[in-house]
């Protein structure tokens, strides 16, 4: 069987002028970076406003577990099915992180014959978006300590600076240091850390502001540190935001490849699904909007995260309207989730299949929540038998009046996907189509919103928060952020807080941490769990085996 | 007066296709960045390995002063004057560093109507080379840290981790660090430190290498730490060489624009002058050679540490044989050189010009040893006289037997340099041309390169080593260096170790501080001065005035 790579170079991508002409884009407007990716000129963007939007279609999926779902797989390859079924289809994708590709990770730009190529240059550098992000949120961290540095006019407190710096790269020796060491000349001694690149506020930013006027203006918004009076210090007090904004006028503009099938795919930023929203950009979506006349794109996690942000963050802030989602989910996925061990996943076990159904079941019904019709996407692996597939699409039907569509897009390409193109379709362009609203209104209480997702979502009997984190929250509705939505920083492997409780459960508490508030990106983060913003490497991380081969192609990526 | 960026915004660039149709690269051989930047592809270079090279010209200067000499300037003004007199010339630069724009200095892509374009891309992020090589740089510091984490079975001592991290940012406060705090799954605690990105050995050794399988040999070479046995540990032993060379695979292929008057440019590499051999990348100066009948380049710093290291070094390990030399002088920068003060640089003063023509005298002679014939390029402003400029003209011809021309490129474009051009065609086509010949032979022993350097170049009376440094370089001959070449760093702003010391001072005793190996690079630094490896920012950094204007263009950047 052919890897990843084998199958993305066994294609000749088309020049990407082509992939623009599908959309209307002419020559001019394309930045090429090479022969197959190019930005789209901001030029190009404003000009398109008055077009009216084509229909956004959500891929979101059941808890992942270690047995995979195909979530981007699925995402690419209903893409494709769309645009053989004649449709003028479009997809929006997240980028890829280059740190994780040299720890345990594989690319994620799809697989099998659903992937977006050049798949080597999206994993790695690919248009240079996160090296901008991470100049211009290291910019601000050298601002800051120069200014505390050369007087400290602003008064900020040293021991609350909020501001790390980041870095691409899976780094624990980073986490946490002291900086500003050897005297006199290097500064103020204090305790310090670096994030990965897309755990920056700054990627958050960048992927939900409409223009560039808007990304400055969030950048100056953001809050770095305190000062001693406890009075906040943002971005924009300490003259960073524009400088930081011509670092990221380029990035700005949405990267275009294409799939293997020849769909045009916008790949564009990359914000954490945790501590952030999860998405791609607002530009990249609202951009492929203009063009096509469907556009697939997907979010992090499970839905109950992933979807949930989406809805209420993504689409609330940037007033899209979702028309249809897929729901994916794997028999083998399925079978965890009622109680199969990985290593037994290999042998058909229906009873587990129904049990861990449930976790499917309950995302259905969510969706369903914010006014958007559902199809679920069943990502056929080969060990799959006919019963359990089955099994599946019944079920579906009889509880959830849904419909449940086996996908072979990995192994076949289009022809797999081409019967969920057609559910979308038939959902999208239905009756239950331009109903979504989000779960909550901006003006609930902070602590109400979280407890509304809680119930809704999650299925929670209760939120847990103490005193401290309760006057949090009544001192950001005092000082005017109260209208935020919530992103909740929890584990995306069960509808509670703890990753070992699969399937439904009901009526578990939800613990919340701590609040941070992201100012610029316009979100509250509630952490309710342990949240890692720097992994590390692996014992024998994938770089040791990452090489160019006697060809001059990259050999381990994927 | 029109600002650089005014003067760069005021020429419509031509496609970068064109450009590269002038040295006969053809369109699938360009991977474009935008329309007016593209890399020259790796495969399309060793296609070219047969074809005979143009003649290499080197632009060098006198010591710098805080009055500006404008050698790049100059190498853009000799390239579009050799282009205006027939010749297909090109031009070879260093790539500037982003950090530094954001702290005093512009840019450094030439000035006035010697530039090369689009400025503010080259300044900025341009194709993500200095991005890959900070990438290259920190995933070796990650893997490292990383398998001391896991048992460190290459028995490296924590307290002789010589590999420090690197960022192209100007930041005081990460010079000197303590990392890996925070308890047990982050790491062990040691002392660590950034420097800016091009003061990585990554840099020198991308700068160096002739081809992709040399770059990953010469990374592997790269000594990062010691044993608890004394032994070394090299980038080699931790298998990161490998996937460092994916990572700076395409970063590899050298960039081309153009300058303000369509003479082709190559900007590559750009790696510290002090530390390093502070020259633009082999492979850009091979692959222009390549191609044009003229490549004009630069060396840092002035002639006694830029041209001697581009000799020594560069030249040396890449079989280049450059066949003539220009020398950059200014007016005020001899006066400086002649004891005038920066504030009384406007009035006219022979006596001091002459006295600081010594300065220039002893550079004249000093290209002169390398078997390179020379012409003093005197870049005019406009606050020197006629007499002023008469003088050193007069100087050169009578002391020197050398012509000098005075250069009007800055105000004027080609017809300013077109004489230069002129000269420097004389003199490479001439019968002095062809005897370039390094200093000192390979085989001598190390201790007496330096002394060589010193004596020859920089006229001091002696070499200070105590026995530590003596031992030093006993032990890497032992060890199997002997044959590198020497890399001195020390300050630019004399032929001395002592900054403040002007003109052309003799006896003076040059102090060795401590010696590097750069295995990789192929050279020993021998340090003999302060040398600081990440900048700082200043009180008010350009970085408060750096913005995207209404037009969407960029301000503050010159």
């Amino acid at each position: 069987m052919k890897s990843d790579i084998e199958i993305a170079r066994s294609v000749t991508p088309k020049p990407i002028v082509e992939i623009g002409a599908k959309l209307g884009i002419p020559y001019e407007s394309l930045h090429p970076y090479g022969h197959h990716i190019a930005k789209v000129s901001n030029e190009f963007i404003a000009a398109q406003a008055e077009r009216p939007d084509g229909k956004l279609i959500l891929v979101t999926a059941i808890n992942p577990t270690p047995a995979g779902e195909g979530k981007t797989t699925t995402t690419v390859g209903l893409g494709d099915g769309l645009t053989r079924i004649g449709k003028k289809a479009a997809i929006a994708l997240r980028e890829p992180s280059l740190g994780p590709c040299f720890g345990v990770k594989g690319g994620a730009a799809g697989g099998g014959w659903a992937q977006v190529i050049p798949m080597e240059a999206i994993n790695l550098h690919f248009t240079g978006d996160f090296h901008a992000i991470t100049s211009a949120h290291n910019l601000l961290a050298a601002m800051l300590d120069n200014h505390i540095y050369w007087g400290n006019t602003l008064d900020i407190d040293p021991r609350r600076v909020a501001w790390r710096r980041v870095m691409d790269m899976n780094d624990r020796a980073l986490r946490s240091i002291v900086s500003s060491l050897g005297g006199v000349s290097n500064g103020f001694p204090r305790e310090d850390g670096f994030d990965i690149t897309v755990a920056s506020e700054v990627m958050a930013v960048f992927c939900l502001a409409t223009d560039l006027a808007d990304l400055e203006a969030r950048l100056a918004r953001m809050v770095v540190a305190e000062t001693r009076g406890k009075g906040s210090v943002t971005a924009g007090d300490l003259k960073a935001s524009p400088s930081m904004t011509v670092l990221l006028k380029d990035a700005f503009q949405p990267n275009l490849v294409q799939t293997l099938e020849g769909t045009p795919a916008f790949v564009h930023g990359g914000p954490f699904a945790n501590i952030a929203h999860g998405c791609n950009s607002v530009r990249a979506t609202r951009t492929a909007l203009k063009l096509a006349d469907y556009v697939v794109t997907e979010a992090g996690f499970g839905a109950d995260l992933g979807a949930e942000k989406f809805f209420d963050i993504k689409c609330r802030k940037a007033g899209l309207a979702p028309d249809a989602a897929v729901i994916v989910a794997t028999v083998r996925a399925l079978k965890m989730h009622g109680g199969v061990k990985k290593e037994d996943l290999g042998k058909e076990n229906l009873a587990a299949l129904e049990a861990g159904f449930a976790n499917l079941a309950r995302h259905v019904e969510n969706v369903g929540k914010f006014g958007v019709p559902a199809v679920v996407g069943i990502n056929k692996f080969v060990s799959d038998t006919d019963a359990e597939l089955q099994l599946i699409v019944d079920l579906c039907r009889d509880k959830l009046g849904a419909k449940a569509i086996v996908c072979t897009h990995w192994g076949e390409g289009s022809k797999g996907s081409e019967e969920l193109a057609r559910a979308v379709v038939e959902i999208a362009e239905g009756p239950k189509a331009g109903g979504f609203k989000p779960l909550y209104p901006s003006e609930m209480p902070l602590l109400t919103k979280v407890e509304t997702i809680a119930k809704e979502i999650y299925r929670a009997g209760s939120v847990v928060a103490d005193s401290k984190i309760k006057k949090r929250f009544k001192d950001l509705e005092a000082a005017g952020y109260g209208d935020l939505p919530i992103c909740v920083a929890k584990t995306q492997s069960s509808f509670s807080a703890d990753p070992e409780i699969k399937g439904a459960p009901t009526g578990h508490a939800i613990p919340i941490r701590e609040v941070r508030l992201s100012a610029g990106a316009g979100f509250l983060v509630v952490i309710c769990g342990d949240i890692m913003t720097m992994p590390g490497l692996p014992k024998i991380p994938s770089a040791e085996h990452i090489r160019l081969g006697a060809d001059g192609q990259i050999e381990g990526l994927s």
